[in-house]
């Protein structure tokens, strides 16, 4: 069973504001093109396609954007969200005013590919990683303004969320462990302190960059650690010296080309920065055809 | 002589926005983590440096999102945009509050290593036209919501920017054209009327499939005419026809494998949709240490 | 044939913010008159009638005010955008909730006054100089947030639009050509080495004062060449100097009693800054009728 | 003693958004301009003038356009708000950066030049009333948008301002009175029913266009009568039979022709739209000089 | 008759900020709750139910969150808003989709119960002053953003609305004339100053501390004058100076233990800062059936 | 060690909101007695006193109003966020322009009223149940756009903070329950199911109303349990089943009279909907003096 992948589940008000940003500084002044070239009651059919294979992120997100240009145009999904197709695979058909059609075409798709890019890549880790423990998660490293939608993505490529922001889990890295200790703060009377301040239901994970970092954190009482940058042979280790007291999490160069050998250490969770901040546009197309 | 890099010409009020949204959504409510471990007085010095080759973008957006948070924070930029470095190169140093620097990381690192990541693919693409007349151009294939800052990435590459958006050119594409010829009209008449139309500032351009498309198309009085999915050779043969009488625009297929040849034909402008829609993050670190 | 007048062409966004603004500015607190006096069922039935002659504008903005307070309320309009009508012509008729119509009357007269008001004279000027080659365009002497339905308006006037903005198309000034000459660069180079830093769709125009400054101008490609308070003797020598090299654009001091003789020189463009900054309100009426 | 033309009373907020709205308005990419023609650290000092006498308003509007593009420009006032000048006169004087002096030049003047064309209309109507005990005030026929600073630009003239909006006072019209009479409520029971329904610090102000409608209406007790389209003779009666018991305000047909008669008649308050629906920009310009 | 207590006339656009504002606060990233436990298609049925006698104020607010979150949900409101009800009372009657239902709720809740606490003590004011001539008004002490809705539930409760802001009528309090006296300037004098600055229609009420300010104020010509802290016989002997030449309103100290002797000693206007600076949530419950 | 009561851990564009909007909502329009009974140049220094004993929550709040009406006043605080008082102390200075601290007044007196009563509130709570393992902590029952705040108030009182919202813990609570039952879900599997789809980071916290719930409910593995409505006896009876295995959370008729007694059962968690829905404000006052 994976995380949710109804498009529901992307909040209103984050997308509406993507959206609504997008159009705008798509045409500030309207579409010069259409308003000179194409009669204002011309209509017409387009069909959006795979034109290689992938999975499927940001169907509703399409038909979102084509009905904030135009409610009165029709959309059909073929396919939903979190499916794979192969190229050539037909995935929606548009219905209406040529107009508006050609107004939503670009912002729609920016969006779909995006998502669908971000999908595919994610499925890809997920597959490589099937039959262990290992669950594929995101990062804080992802679009600014499109957060929301990109996690959404992840999840509809089989990975989960990492935390969402700041502000919800305490996630300590080696800056915030250097400080501590430049203060003359134990780390585990930091740790223990942090969870007399924290609220009950703020998870709390700390990164480590080194086997003998493990003990103190641990046993000051963590949710989850984070083994930042350790190999298989090293995780094999930490996992070992953590011994079921928190979740483990693996961090740090991982590629397609690791993830599987990082994952058959037995880690609990896998985070990969790449899924957001590097993933390619799925090459998606939409053709217009003349109304009859 | 490249188009301006001046980081001046990120339009502020598009700027202001994205820093704003993106600062909002990476703490809707606060950093849980530095607020229960850092004390509020700590400060700290911070340095991003390069952890691969590449051209510098956003340097100028790195300073905004650190001064959105803590305008006291000292930030020197030792590279400017538009500049190569190497792997290892020195190219900021921060200085000041550290829960500050720390609020401020993780979004000013998305920003400029995204931005970076455009500039050095578009900087390829130029080195490959170099010696050619062609420039290099970007397409509307941005990032919703960041489409300023990614146009101004392709500056700091050497790139120059095409429209900004619908609203200031004429594109017509096949989707249009398909729609005028089912509506009976001939194109040459139909960019005859546009122009009586559209305002005497408008530029106005039309992409072509075929070689014979070409004469009409420029004989009708066109500013530019595209060549889409043109090969090389078809090319050399479309521009002599369109013999002088507009631009010529290379576009479609267009990779760092093929674009040397596509330049060599002697086209004006090439469009790389690639620039902004597949560009990965440059690969570059916030490392803090401790005030002293 | 004239530039588009569909009121689709207003872009949504900029409608929305000046509708929604001029309500909000309108009843921060409600309508006291009618939330005490009028009950909350009551109906009418309002007519909008014209008390002089005019070309109307804004006929579709003002549904959208009046369905922007109350859904439910019918507008007829019988005069379409761009039409001319005379006094007493009726223009649309309202029907619903009483309260909700009055809520709405003064917002929706005050955008569709204006519009007609501008529209009207515009019509003026196109009037003056049928026959001749002269197009009538607008500048950026446009009310403040008010830009994008002021250029609407002049194009249901018959008029055609300038540049809509700072960002897509090169105007050079006297002040521009004066910074230039203080930094010693010489007008011809500083042309050439614009056009290579611009995008290939950008426009560039240039004003002079002068006819001695007309051929470095020129020579240097330019688009489009202003010539700014020429007579019209002036300007036939200036035509004739261009010899169709670029358009000719005349400005400044442009009247009804001086617009004639100015399009009888040949000039293409006459650019009219009073379409916008100083029209006066067309006297249009909303008269309430009891609900049978 | 005229009402206040201290600047610090036009609600920051309301202007904030209309420069923030106009500022983007202009360039929603960049200036073009500028930035390929002129360096960016050229700077330029520019002086406003007056090319037609009038009344100020709007000085420091202009210098927060100003200094909302860069703060650090510098401006000096060389007349205050409210004053009378004559052609010719230097009004500010522009120091610092010339890019964003020329980005700030069309907005700035825009705001000023409208609102010193109402000051000095009013400023007119004013002077046409001088020795009587009339006091010329505005209407909510106002530019959407831009009430509160046309406000206070009446005030620059000497005017006041009437009810801000609908929600301040109760202005009963004769669409009003129609409806209150369909549904066969008598007027002074309206009236005395709206009395105890309204707060008691809401004003209430009841139109007639007849002498007979008079006695019912202040008997009820309003506030002011407003007497619409009445000549001078009919005023004269009509505020012998309000007798003293609510302040006379006369409305409709009011230009400079009429408005000294209707003052002679000692109304209280004329109400004149024009002075907002149909104000001519005053005629001021920015004349940029090249920086030693 | 009281003030107007239909829902309409809460202004829409201060309604659509508080909800908007709300929803997105208690969900930015969605409902990890919902998404998880309860499928996308389940449907519920719930109750909102008074656990406590009171004034119902905020259904057609209920409505709205609940609609804004769904629009497709149905509910049946069965008490108006400014009615009584018995503890136990079913209010109202909510059909729809589960996820959406329990995504409104706490936001739906929290609205209604505040607005039915402010409504239910200012019911308890208006009752203790039943048969005398004072009315209850709210105040300034609002919540921050939430004044409309504030306001409305004082008219529910049968209280008026004293001014909105510091916009529409001037309440001169001691501290005003401190600074007055401390400038030189009598009283008398700044008040008649004053009457010819402000607008006609702003209503002028002035705040005394002492019996022996009362003449010089109110022979300036207030409208209303404010004795503060007075006690009910220093109330009597104040009215009698009045002398019916303005309103007299009485603020400062009033409870539920005070009110009925205020009122008693003849009064037009009692203030009370409680209604809404310090009104409890009423105790209503959202119980969600299982839908058949 | 009591949660961060830093008031740099409000969330500045939370803070930001409440107080622009606060600010518009008081004068939309200006204040009009100030502007025309106040030089615009008189100074004054007010002082903010307490009239009856807290604990000061929004010093720093109270300064960003002020500041963001004039930044050139002087704000001097007394007592720092947290700490306790009694009636009379001197809190804060200010001195600046009389103008701007009238127009700040109200505002800022409403935030720091509002939040010193939570944490007044607050505290009380906290010391009744001293010296036992339990902690007071909020609910999501706060004022609709004050939530950042409220919870920050609650933290100055010595309380703690529950989850946000609804994204960033799951809540499952008898709602959810009936609905997965009626589902035919047994709830250890919902909850598996749940652990499986949630992100790792994500807090499961379930409500139970009866004893025989808990067993299934801790074994399926949450991290808190919620004990809804159970009486003293009954929570001790329910740590003893939970043996340790999760948190236990008491809610549900909480009082000052009878958390003492909860408090003894050696629960971990409790939490007040009371801190928030009904919190009085503290009696506050600015008293302005004359400037010297």
């Amino acid at each position: 069973m994976t995380a949710p992948i109804d498009p529901g589940t992307i909040p209103p008000h984050a997308l509406r504001r993507v959206i609504d940003t997008a159009l705008e500084e798509d045409a500030p002044w309207g579409d010069v093109t259409s308003e000179t070239l194409i009669p204002a009651d011309a209509t017409a059919t387009a069909t959006l396609a795979a034109r290689e294979p992938g999975v499927l992120s940001g169907g509703g997100v399409f038909v979102d954007v084509v009905h904030t240009v135009d409610p009165s145009i029709e959309v059909v999904l073929h396919v939903p969200d979190g499916a794979s197709f192969t190229a050539g695979t037909l995935l929606a058909t548009v219905t209406g005013n040529a107009r508006s059609v050609l107004r939503a075409e670009r912002v729609a798709l920016n969006l779909v590919q995006r998502m669908s890019g971000i999908a595919t890549a994610t499925a890809s880790y997920v597959a490589a990683v099937a039959g262990t423990r290992a669950r594929i998660v995101d990062t804080r490293k992802t679009t600014p303004g499109l957060r929301a939608i990109e996690r959404y993505a992840v999840r509809c490529g089989g990975g989960h969320n990492h935390r969402t922001s700041l502000s919800d889990a305490v996630l300590a890295k080696d800056n915030h462990l250097a400080l501590l200790l430049a203060g003359g703060t134990a780390i585990g009377d930091a740790i223990g302190a942090a969870r007399k301040r924290l609220g009950h239901t703020v998870h709390l994970e700390v990164e480590v960059d080194r086997l003998d970092q493990i003990e103190p954190v641990v046993a000051a009482g963590v949710d989850t650690i984070m083994l930042d940058n350790f190999t298989p042979d090293m995780l094999v280790e930490g996992i070992a010296l953590v011994a079921g007291r928190a979740l483990v999490e693996a961090s740090g160069g991982v590629s397609l080309d690791t993830v599987a050998a990082i994952a058959a250490t037995g880690v609990d969770v896998i985070s990969v920065g790449a899924l957001t901040h590097s993933a390619r546009a799925l090459d998606l197309g939409l053709d217009i055809d003349v109304a009859v």
